[in-house]
């Protein structure tokens, strides 16, 4: 890729990011809105598919405008496999909402906070994130299957919120594929919070130590 | 904030901090108790709801002369908003018995122990407390309900083992809304516990070995 | 606790390891026989009962012997009220066979493996010892309960290790207040287990890393 | 081993790393069709017997070509006991896929990534790996069982997914011996994941706090 060439691409991306958001969030409200409230007016419904169907096009166009502006194609669609995988693949439609983790980019930028403590605020956003968005989409894979245990929106925040912790009592559990899926990413999430509150307090703990005079091992 | 004004709400804070926990306690009883004995006499659980009653009026006297004696009314409202989401949110009532967390401000103001030692009392007193005043809590929350399967302190207990290690057998679970909310409570103080304990054990051991010759990286 | 009465104590703790170490293998096999098989004969289980009173008697001799021998005797047994509770509490039986932790002491001492190699044999030891214990000491106090769902010695098995690796499906659990205690230490040394897991790899992780030239962070 | 010895053994180790590698992907076909599709005809299901037996010949043959260039047969048969099991015990054979293992050793010697990207990957594979292999060794194990509840491969993954993760639901569990062993191997690969996830961040994190100015620890 020439100079010029990843520059021209930079450009786009940092113009594009605020937009993409804000169509990111539309999408939010066009997937969630219906799931919610399933009793929702004809009309309200379809200009919501409408909306979904926009930010999926416009994904699409950054897509190709990026393509278009980067020299070395191929090499640049392998890096960015992923952007196009969410705008090809119907069924990853959930995982679009992870558009929204620009957010976490823009508080980084613009953080004064220090590293702990932009740690602890990260890790809870993405855990109530993926609470939210996780009881959203498992709600909306189980809610006609025959023998679904999750059916209310309630119930889908409490599951998501027991798998997030892998506490996993069982009492409620998904039962379509979709609905699996949801849960493997929600465990991935669980499994990344829990390592990074353990790797937060270790941190804290190391600094502490190394700081002290050296102390015996403790013995048993 | 002045320096003057600063002082005063310092000297405040020092000076009700005894007061304060001891109230903690009183309040701690007086919900407890009827929760533990349903069967109780009329009579006393009304003394015991004056209990409760006096010590939210002291948490709100607290609140307010900590606000009269700061300048800067609005920031400090907004630094301790936690304190006064405490008093003025009736749902968060159970919560109000984080001010015994004030038990270890007072332990580690008094600790001679080294850091492992002062972080395995920590750990082991926040677990026993989460599991104690959770069993309370949600027994207090699920006894009502008609399908609950938390029904008696023994069970609640159990449950809140289970729980905070974050195994979850299922054999027992929350369905009311406030249950679940004390059980989310207890989930991340379990994350955190494990957390914890696998610091200390990673703080320990990287002292260890930084204190060793070096030695080869174990091979498959 | 003057030098002399220090170094009596130390002398006699060294001299009675082995015995002690030896009893509590002898207490392990009256303990476990006639759980693993109730239809023992009358004579045995009697020959047995009586090995693990004798272990019981050693074990309460021990204690006096050591504090006859300690100068300051309340001091004394204020820091080793651990062993004093295991004597003088019968609810804590199981819990005698704790005692087979000087293996571990052994084992330390006649080590000449490195300090990961030796955290690993201790990982995998004490898992394979409390997965055996816990199994023993929850049919122990299973089997006759009414509701049990824990009846055979393979299902003890499988639920304990379904309880240290923190699963727990809830296929099988405990239902008397013993079986739940078992429980409890069992979980317990399931967290400490995976902390110390963890600690590992991150030590020897770090290690790499601060042998390396600095990288970047990884990037999103 | 004499200099010479050694070479030799290396030198078989070498070449035979790759054709090795290649009957463990027979193996894994010859092993996993019949699982996946029972109704499979007869004739097929000889032929993959007969590639499940050759692999097994040629790992027979590799074992004893290593014994026979050894000098110290007996210390080198101790050194690799694992090899040697895995060949002669006929209910470890499930574990005989562990020989793909060999692909993390090609992937590592080619590697160019950093330390945590190299991590990232091996842990995503060896996550990938085990939930793929456990869902098939667990559903040989279980289809015929009178009372199983893993039927088919999509549960099978499904359950192999929420053991991994340690949050283990219940929906699902293993009922055979076999079953809750393949079980057990996932959860100890479910612990070491999760532990390696914990350690990568800690590595990063630690490396981050050590870069930045002191900081004052988080208060309360």
């Amino acid at each position: 890729m020439t100079e010029r060439s990843a520059d021209r691409v930079a450009a786009w991306e940092r113009r594009s990011e605020i937009p993409l958001l804000l169509l990111a969030v539309a999408f939010l409200v066009a997937y969630a809105w219906p799931v919610l409230d399933p009793t929702l007016d004809a009309g309200v419904e379809d200009s919501l598919r409408a909306v979904s169907w926009t930010v999926w096009v416009a994904f699409v166009l950054d897509v190709a405008i990026r393509l278009v502006l980067a020299d070395h194609r191929v090499r640049y669609a392998r890096q960015h496999w992923w952007d196009i995988a969410l705008v090809a693949l119907p069924m990853l439609r959930p995982l679009r909402l992870l558009r929204l983790l620009a957010f976490a980019r823009l508080l980084h930028r613009s953080a004064r906070v220090n590293l702990v403590g932009r740690v602890g605020i990260y890790v809870s956003g993405t855990a109530v994130a993926a609470v939210g968005l996780g009881a959203i989409a498992v709600l909306d894979a189980e809610r006609e299957a025959p023998d679904a245990t999750i059916t209310t929106f309630g119930d889908a925040v409490w599951w998501a919120v027991t798998t997030v912790s892998t506490v996993g009592y069982g009492d409620l559990y998904p039962v379509t594929t979709t609905g699996r899926l949801v849960a493997t990413v929600l465990m991935i999430v669980g499994i990344a919070v829990v390592g990074t509150v353990t790797a937060t307090v270790a941190a804290w703990l190391i600094a502490e130590v190394a700081d002290q005079p050296a102390e015996p091992p403790p013995t048993r």
